[in-house]
């Protein structure tokens, strides 16, 4: 039996979410609602010790981080294949995965924090807000919380970040020259994984992702949104807009 | 053929050192001295763009990072293996590897830059290093090479780097409770990917990793520092200390 922990279906969530379509495996969905601080709940806690989402329990075990969760996925479930076969391509394909997380994710996270996070952070009653901290499990985790809480991000570090998105887009140009997909001849985990992160770019960030600077980029997202897969995994349930009103926040 | 373009036998480029000895597989080896800024070079730029090594050149074709290289060189040459059969195991594998590239190796870093790369910096003239800061392709690592030239990192972010390699050590005490390696039953690229960073921690941060302390983690030291291919990849070159002495940088 597989079991997927998850959040809307947006970044690290979305991952595991499209790559479960793709292979049209059955699993049972598990919200963690991230607004309402489940995932710091003892019980999470117990299912993932960093206090993280995603999470992927395979017949009782648990395997967290996005990107290891969908090479597991691709490993014990070949049928689908979503990782290229030529040694050469899955290199590329990591290096792929691995710069999502270093590089794109942190700086896209930083703003996404500094938009929406923070309207929640503003939101919790202050002596409650401190009990929620209190409880995170991991240091970073705790002090992004309590910097969103705070006066946010500096204008550097976010201008910074907004550069890197820049950087990510403008590198997926580039290597959409050679060919429609990101790693090798087909699709992969590449697309997968940078595409869960780049859906929110147009909207956010339209001065590095546009029809002008990068149409291959454009077309890519276009065959990526048209995949039964990724609409299903899009169509999963997002909490957020009812967590917001349920807050006050309005976006 | 196998090429590896490296630095001395530490961090990132001891790891396909010891990956490649553990096969037995013979490879052209090409020292790249960082000191010297040698990985800025237009010539080796050529071969890595970001100008970081270690790269892996597989008759002709170019392998990037060094945690994807070790993955590679295990898929291609699986005679000796390097990653868990079990899938589960292989996915804790991918955690530790992650967590070493994402969390323990950046503080680690941050505190010899400090310790070392800081003395290179001051000792090269104002002019000349204006000239080798210009031509370093990642913005990332220009600003390390400033920040080191200039009053380096402030104390607040060592102290944190430092307390970053304390967790990733009881980390790994905790995991070493179930077994005598970091990902299943066997000897893996997890150790080989952490070993890489933890060597100079019993020097540089005695109070993190000790017999008292982590006494497992001194017994897993001392059993990856009696394997032969760990040996072998220690006693590749190692231009650091003739780099120093040309400097004028007495440590």
């Amino acid at each position: 039996m597989l079991e997927l922990y998850h959040a809307e279906p947006r970044a690290n969530s979305m991952k595991p979410l499209i790559c479960l379509k793709e292979k049209g495996l059955d699993f049972v969905s598990h919200y963690v609602d991230l607004l309402r601080f489940e995932q710091h709940e003892p019980w999470f806690v117990k299912i993932n010790a960093n206090g993280q989402v995603p999470v992927l329990v395979h017949d009782g075990a648990a395997i967290t981080e996005s990107t290891v969760i969908n090479e597991y996925l691709d490993e014990v479930f070949p049928e689908v294949p979503l990782r290229p076969a030529d040694p050469l391509a899955r290199a590329r394909m990591r290096v792929w995965t691995k710069y999502v997380d270093e590089y794109f994710c942190p700086a896209l996270s930083m703003i996404g924090w500094h938009i929406m996070v923070r309207r929640i952070a503003a939101a919790v009653p202050k002596h409650e807000f401190e009990k929620l901290l209190a409880r995170i499990p991991l240091a970073e985790q705790r002090i992004k919380w309590a910097t969103v809480a705070g006066d946010s991000f500096p204008e550097e570090q976010l201008a910074d970040s907004r550069r890197r998105c820049g950087i990510a887009i403008g590198r997926m140009e580039e290597t959409l020259k050679s060919g429609p997909w990101l790693a090798g001849d087909a699709y992969s985990l590449a697309d997968v994984d940078i595409y869960s992160m780049v859906d929110s770019i147009p909207r956010l960030m339209p001065e590095h992702m546009n029809e002008a600077k990068t149409p291959r980029v454009m077309d890519w997202l276009a065959r990526m949104n048209a995949r039964p897969a990724v609409q299903a995994a899009r169509a999963m349930p997002d909490k957020t807009p009812e967590t917001l009103r349920q807050f006050g926040v309005e976006l």
